[in-house]
């Protein structure tokens, strides 16, 4: 199988993540939760990866490091958690499900006002209509790092700048470019950073984070036990513990760590040229043939390494379908949680085949994949 | 290491847990995220494991499983998912801080009367004090399967009965159980199953799950992207996709998957009478020694194999570390998240040192535990 289907999840982790999590498994105990080898070395574990991760994404303190098992998880925190009913906040349509049921949610049921940026035909958002927007119970921006589906980023430097000024907070869901686009909290002004461990971060299912830079109060999602001041009745305030009741992924926490091992020593800067450059490839091959559209704006150089197209009229589904069955190609079709995308892109119905490259994969694989989609849309 | 901190977590794992967590990373897609193979194989891996699990705790309906990173994670959609304003609810002294925090919360912010059935001072509650507590607005009973500080069990089918004839739900924590004591929802009238998979059930941290036993509408605590019915600005209300937002832990999943196979093949009988036979064994090698108190109930014969214990006025720390660093032997001080339970035991301040066994124990460990806490009591 040619697998480009890494937006949703990288299915060849390196090996090293892989050891960590069979030798994790075997060795470690519950973190907090006892003075013996086995949970000190959990202990270990989580407070190192913190710092990895803080370094990674330039949050300043590890112990703004929240562990969750998934972006949603962090980006239902980090928007329950720092809304309250009379807020407003600001978001776009290049969003994924897990920021827009969240703020529908909170719009319905939590008295949250919500404005949406709309995006263009190609997928772009006018960043003056987010300033527009803003009014005085604005209190946060949150929006995708990268469209999920056309592979655009967002310019987060501009949008960092613009809830600066206005003093808002900016959540920024870095699902899609985590561990593949370089990423720098401190830098861009980001106040909430949620990311998930199993795309491009190259880590296990059930890990990942919400990264919370300086001093801002979320509120927990979840309470229960911390194994720390247990005679409290609420959670306790301090981060991490704030945010994080229960057993952590220990387990999968070892893969992650291992994970961000790998994207230092080979380098984010190399991780995101060879990905940008299978996906330009694969653009470049597909774009002009005959019957095949293209979605997303590749005027930049910069973007994500993903390339949603559609065969003339064809429901994606079956092109996608033909890809797997009669190349070993995987891909995907739909919607992608991304309702609002495909409205603008005007593919709600036919939805979008979706090629999405990884650090894994080849010129081989992509020239593969160019020629499976000349000769699908030739039939 | 002799390792007796099986309460806290399991840390040996079987080896065919830790296989198929190695094969899963190597394998698996993203569930509900693409028609290849790879997503098939974690759809697949997902429906199966939801039906062995569905078998083992004698839940109808395989849908009706919802996986979730812990038994924490459970607990807060069970409790938040079903509570509301004007509700009230019953709970004992026995609980851990996955459901006290949960329902203090309920009960501070959200309007929900609280019950607490206290404890003896072995950790024995009155049933009938469950009942003298329902008033109309009761809406339902939580607790816990057995204290993880003294591993008393409480008789659930007993309090399944009165949850049955009053009309309530009744929600068990059985994070100190699963997979070590047989369960059966439908019999014992549980309404609302909460287990974790790293402790007795011996697979990954970061798995666990929520089972529903019938129509009971849980509200979910997060929403976000589930890969079906993506247009819907609500999180979809069928199970068990209106609880499970976001990638799931599949490679967790696969683990736990494993360690349900190596549960039945074991036998649940055969754990459970191994686990106890070696916490009987150290019970009656320390019961007597002078200077040693136990805490619980020990009357009866079925347990969970956990005996807490102190030596002399010594706080249980120092204790601990003695066992850790003379003899090597893990075992967990403090106050196990369990305030209520230390309070009705009088070890509020010393806590308790707390041995928990698990299916890898032998004999022999018990033994030489034994003979460690002679030796610390007499010297």
């Amino acid at each position: 199988m040619i697998y480009l289907d890494n937006a949703a999840t990288t299915m060849r982790k390196p090996s090293c993540v892989v050891e960590a999590v069979a030798k994790a498994l075997t060795s470690l105990g519950n973190a907090s939760r006892g003075a013996h080898e086995g949970a000190l070395n959990s202990n270990r574990l989580l407070y190192r990866t913190r710092g990895k991760l803080a370094k990674l994404f330039g949050c300043p303190g590890s112990e703004q490091v929240i562990f969750t098992n998934n972006s949603t998880e962090a980006l239902n925190i980090a928007l329950s958690g720092t809304l309250k009913a009379g807020d407003h906040v600001i978001t776009t349509a290049l969003e994924h499900n897990s920021v827009l049921r969240p703020l529908y949610r909170l719009n319905r049921e939590g008295g949250v006002a919500l404005s949406i940026v709309p995006a263009d035909s190609r997928g772009c958002i006018d960043y003056s209509e987010i300033e527009k927007r803003i009014v005085p119970s604005t209190r946060e921006i949150v929006c995708t790092h990268a469209s999920n589906l056309t592979g655009n980023l967002l310019d987060i430097d501009r949008i960092g700048a613009i809830a600066r000024v206005h003093g808002l907070l900016f959540i920024l869901d870095a699902s899609q470019t985590a561990g593949a686009v370089p990423i720098d909290m401190a830098a861009s002004g980001i106040s909430l950073l949620c990311f998930t461990g199993h795309k491009s971060m190259m880590g296990p299912q059930g890990t990942g984070g919400l990264c919370i830079n300086g001093d801002i109060d979320v509120e927990p999602l979840k309470v229960g036990g911390t194994g720390v001041q247990s005679y409290l009745e609420e959670q306790p305030r301090e981060y991490p513990t704030r945010l994080e009741a229960g057993t952590l992924n220990g387990h999968g926490v070892a893969g992650l760590s291992a994970a961000v091992d790998f994207i230092n020593a080979t380098g984010i800067d190399v991780i995101h040229a060879h990905e940008s450059a299978l996906a330009r490839r694969f653009y470049e091959g597909v774009v002009r043939l005959p019957g095949v559209r293209v979605y997303g704006d590749f005027s930049s150089r910069d973007r994500c390494p993903i390339v949603a197209l559609n065969v003339g009229d064809v429901d994606s589904a079956l092109v996608c379908d033909a890809l797997a069955r009669d190349y070993g190609i995987a891909t995907r079709a739909g919607a992608h949680c991304a309702p609002l995308m495909h409205r603008a892109l005007g593919t709600e119905a036919q939805g979008a085949v979706r090629f999405s490259f990884g650090y894994f994969n080849t010129m081989e694989e992509t020239d593969a994949a160019i020629e499976a989609v000349r000769e699908i849309a030739g039939r």
